[in-house]
């Protein structure tokens, strides 16, 4: 590269920012997507309603599209502004959660699958922790990106917080629903598929916290493992 | 950037095609620990050896560190060469793939941790289907990050022929295992544990499955559902 003078590499700064800052919104916006499939997931399973587990299968691509379009989107800002070391990061990390925001789509996808598959079978049990995990998740989501946005350590932190939780429930769950079985066999088809929405949610709620993470590296240059 | 006479761009051709050839070596180094890992994961299992297990978990970190440098290395080919069009895209896709190696080995080591859960009872069922998947999970490994090194089409193409064998294989094990669940609800709290072995090999091969669709895009241009 050839050497800059200083007012050159402000307005190469500038136009970066504005790059960054498009980039960034359609972050936000990808990952107002996934909530909402993750939310819709949950809502379709909870009211056994097929057609909107087939809404959320079919907004998948939606999803992947975007996932798509900013990976472009990132690859040319790093062409075209050639950003150096920590802004270098910044794009990278960035092309780094969309990838994590789209598997997140995958899972809430395969959850309403589940929504399909289960059918209009009467519930093993009521629904009220898978519900609570996919809340939480959510809230994961939106604050990892949030944390990403503002590079905001802090709030980066309470996603691990978030991520244990999930983690607690997801072992009663499973807990639960093994008790289930084990009393009446007749339940098993349907709560070994309950079983996998709790593991999905889980490896929803483990991306969120991937996410964090990179935004903790990004900022103090530490890795730091959240899931523990 | 500056203009470059035609030698000078002929010499950075030759450094960046370097660059890279260190990546690929580093790359195919960790798809290797990473076809170990499971590997060994599912021998683990299959001989109930909860030290081979241990070793599966603790090998983990050294698959986290191999990504973490091999990403500070892509980054930094970025940064120093400046690669443009299509050989960024062939940086961001080897960075892109470290990251879906790691999420494998992640499963590898919940793999282990299950061979420690079910710990000395017997199985509940032979252990067939369960290798002959992870065979074929590892094959893919190897496979993808091949078709990406040699930039091969027809061989990332096999990749997706693979995975819908593995699918094949999930679902037949799914309904066996529910079956014997609900002859005997003894036979629960283990079978509930393998369907899970059972999904994350799944798991691991759609990671396969989207390293060899990358390899697909990156030659052809081209997006391919390898995974439907």
């Amino acid at each position: 590269m050839k050497h800059m003078d200083k007012s050159e590499f402000t307005e190469r700064k500038v136009v970066f920012e504005e790059k960054m800052n498009g980039l960034q919104e359609k972050l936000q916006y990808m990952g107002s997507l996934v909530e909402e499939a993750i939310a819709r997931a949950i809502e379709s399973l909870k009211k056994q309603d097929p057609n909107l587990a087939r809404a959320v299968i079919e907004g998948d691509d939606r999803i992947d599209d975007l996932e798509q379009e900013i990976e472009e989107k990132c690859l040319e800002v790093i062409a075209t502004q050639q950003p150096m070391a920590r802004d270098l990061r910044r794009v990278a990390t960035l092309f780094k959660m969309i990838n994590d925001l789209e598997r997140m789509a995958d899972y809430a996808t395969s959850i309403a699958k589940i929504t399909i598959r289960i059918g209009q079978q009467p519930f093993v049990k009521p629904l009220v922790d898978i519900p609570r995990m996919a809340f939480l998740s959510q809230k994961m989501v939106k604050q990892s990106l949030d944390a990403y946005v503002r590079e905001d350590v802090e709030l980066a932190l309470t996603v691990g917080t978030d991520d244990d939780e999930i983690d607690h429930l997801f072992g009663q769950i499973f807990r639960e629903l093994l008790t289930i079985m084990m009393e009446n066999p007749k339940t098993i088809t349907q709560a070994a598929q309950l079983l996998f929405v709790g593991r999905w949610l889980e490896r929803i709620s483990d991306h969120a916290t991937n996410i964090a993470e990179e935004v903790i590296f990004l900022v103090t240059g530490e890795k730091k493992n959240l899931n523990d």
